[in-house]
């Protein structure tokens, strides 16, 4: 029980598996199963972990260990008199032990259960002179530069087990939906929005055969690209999603996706996960695509706050909840612009004291320009709100014409605002109409036959579908309330930075 | 029923939340759920989905649709005196459909249900003459050209929704022997294994204020790598899993990864998915190890195997099957050679016809070289096999010595075997010992200091360790059959080839 059952199994030949669900575990017990499992019945348990810190007194240690699989440490209590000094001596903060000994209701305050220790060892020592982090809070700015040791803090292990529970969720969801997780390809051929900066890749090493290709000049130049055509690292899955979708009819992804910003803000990667999905529709409608926004959403919010395991080590967090509890608006563009203007008038924007007083701090909304943080910051300011249908020349040219007579035109999209958070999802119908798709990218100076592949979908059998973006830390930061990107993944990438 | 529920919902102020799972389900049912929801019910459901093939008669035509949630298609049956001329003109192979209908006992041969169509629309036509994807056998060559269509294969899109069960499958495993999902980065500065050929990463255009930077030399040298470091592709994400696992004990992810690799072969791809995984263990002994990646193929297969959705369409193969009523056997590389040259003995190389009769076809094995893969096909002939404890010199610096003092020393590591595929695995447990550590950099002439990081795990509570990388798309090769991994994955990307 509880320890290793390594070592070589036998097998009747030809005998029936012995695997099956529910899982018979090959590894020991976790902290969390220990404490899952009947801890009243005493059993005897072997345990590893990393200890977060240690008071010792004249006859007893109380050393907090962690194994990454709870968001509270488990208290061990060692007898020191039971042990030779030396072996205590070397507990020290951000040492690994194993520990084999009995829980125990605690009689200490704060918790409810103890690890009473019977034997020990120390798997590997931590100079705590030397340790870079020590149980006082550090600043981001220190962790980041540790990145490879700030998953033991507990804010970075809480924030590791939110993003594998939202992962988690996120799957649940989409399957639950009947949608197909999919793998889109990394390096592309292609820029997808046609906006925002690429990463170019290369072979590190020329190829050795580069010289000994013979005289052929066109051989030479095509072997120059190592994929024959320049390639980059993908902004979007959404265009291949799209032709998997011409299949599967619901397909996802979660997949790092990559922009070379030079900004160095509180919300931009230069690698990030997205999330992104494309379904077959019926009818070229946006509601479908909202609901299924929502309902995955609202899925994975429920999720989180019912949680302890993620949740309780951020508990000023109540974005989650709040956004479960309130109603999700949907407005036009038009209707937002409308909304933004009264409270222009309202005097919503006025600035009330110091230089400037009494005039607004942003200029009112202009049709056909994009919304500012400040406006997207008041119309979420209460309610989680969908705002749809943008003017087409400000979107990207995949997106869906609306077959409204009114000009300008507008396109059948949608960009989702959180309260506190701002965008967190954007998305739309696709134009599945060759000629209006054609138009556009003539209209842009676009060139088609870099796209014969996506016209393709239209051609052979394409019909009316819609997907959407969303970025994976942006919602790790709405949940946890963790300002910054880079304290929502493990190693964050962005311009100048890359410690570990 | 069975129709969109879109549109704008309305929630009480502060209600309570109405998403909780089981899911409502927010979308229309697909195929497969039609099947499995009492269809003696004969309701009525519309249903989207493309035209496999068509065969029209007098006075009904009889569709094979797919929505890519079946492997099979449903019959549509459309009585074509019902519809207009022009509807059931339009409907070709490839085109796309919108149906509403019956589902209804067939009373044709070879499928149980028919569904009687009672409204169509066409969403989308499809020129069969143009159309790429004809119902005869393409060759996988034309197929792959057609990276952007070959989704609508009956075997694409099989490999697809088979990819989607192994990953559900894999992460179900994981969380029950409490492994975390991680996400490590793509973009790193270093080159794992110090083998193998990597890609290289720039921002695709110059930073636009590099003439800016003023005329300190050693900034606008900084400047010019995009991360103040020179950039790669990951190769491997065990580094980053380590430190990872010095929190959270339990890690795994299934992430893409890339080697820049020349070779043109059925095995390799330029970007491939990896599932890694590291976990801390209470000895440094390869046993656990073993049993985790024992237990989830085993888990995996037992999935496979059971599921008809995804299997059906490969009844060719009985690997997985077979490697479930197997016994799995372990054996140290030595133990392996000296199995190999008993083979040699008893004759099992020689060639028994033609140029070079009765000699062995292959060489035979060299202790302190590398296996060939006749050989490793010969030991895993009947059985998945794991091979333990090769020569150090042969496998990279970060793998465990053996305790041993047997010489030349080997170390604590495997490979696994499958029948007909050869290596699916390989893993290690990891030096956590600093002197040893450093001792195999020095004597390999490595830079100490560029993995200062990496040695900081084992200066900071450092203990025993282990894990494993298994290549997705051999995995998926090896249940479904298919023998070159380019039809393994949906975009293959290989040297000089990116179609779409």
């Amino acid at each position: 029980m509880l320890s290793w059952r390594g070592g070589h199994r036998v097998f009747a030949p030809k005998a029936v598996r012995w695997y099956s669900r529910p899982a018979a575990y090959v590894l020991p017990h976790t902290i969390k199963q220990l404490l899952a499992s009947s801890p009243e019945a005493e059993i005897d348990a072997t345990l590893t972990g990393f200890v977060r810190s240690i008071r010792k007194q004249k006859h007893v240690a109380f050393a907090d260990i962690s194994d990454g699989s709870t968001p509270f440490p488990l208290q061990a209590v060692i007898e020191s008199d039971k042990f030779e000094p030396d072996i205590v001596h070397r507990i020290t903060s951000g040492s690994n032990l194993k520990l084999t000994g009995k829980l125990v209701k605690s009689s200490g305050e704060g918790q409810e259960w103890d690890f009473n220790v019977a034997e020990m060892e120390v798997l590997g020592t931590c100079d705590p002179a030397a340790y870079p982090i020590q149980k006082k809070t550090h600043t981001h700015e220190h962790l980041r530069a540790n990145a490879h040791l700030r998953p033991r803090t507990d804010e970075t292990s809480a924030m590791l087990r939110t993003r594998a529970l939202l992962n988690r969720s996120i799957c649940d969801y989409f399957d639950s939906e009947q949608f197909i997780q999919v793998h889109p390809p990394i390096i592309t051929s292609s820029d997808t929005e046609g906006a925002g900066e690429t990463f170019r890749v290369n072979p590190a090493s020329e190829p050795p055969e580069l010289d000994s290709t013979g005289s052929d000049g066109s051989a030479l130049e095509a072997k120059s690209e190592f994929f024959g055509a320049p390639a980059y690292l993908s902004v979007s899955a959404q265009l291949h999603l799209e032709a998997l979708s011409h299949s599967l009819s619901r397909v996802y992804t979660l997949a790092p996706s990559f922009r070379a910003e030079r900004s160095q803000t509180n919300r931009h990667l230069a690698e990030f996960w997205m999330l992104e999905a494309e379904l077959q529709l019926s009818t070229p409608s946006l509601g479908p695509l909202l609901d299924v926004v929502e309902g995955l959403l609202r899925s994975v919010f429920d999720t989180y706050t019912k949680s302890t395991d993620a949740v309780v080590r951020f508990p000023e967090s109540k974005a989650a909840r709040h956004a479960l509890e309130t109603e999700w608006k949907r407005m036009t563009y038009t209707h937002a612009l409308e909304e933004l203007n009264h409270a222009h008038d309202q005097g919503v924007f006025i600035k009330p004291t110091g230089k400037g007083k009494g005039k607004d701090i942003v200029p009112r909304p202009v049709w056909g320009q994009g919304l500012r943080s400040e406006h997207e910051r008041y119309l979420a300011r209460d309610n989680p709100v969908f705002v749809t249908d943008y003017p087409a020349d400000i979107k990207p040219f995949y997106m869906r014409l609306n077959d409204e007579s009114s000009t300008p035109p507008t396109v059948a999209c949608f960009d989702l605002l959180l309260p506190g958070l701002g965008e967190l999802v954007g998305g739309s119908v696709r134009e599945e109409r060759l000629d209006h798709l054609d138009a556009t990218l003539k209209q842009r100076g676009m060139d088609a036959d870099e796209l014969a592949w996506y016209r393709d979908l239209r051609l052979y059998g394409g019909g009316p579908h819609a997907g959407f973006g969303l970025g994976f830390e942006r919602l790790v930061s709405f949940v946890t309330g963790l300002e910054n990107v880079r304290e929502c993944i493990a190693f964050p990438r962005a311009f100048g930075k890359m410690k570990v």
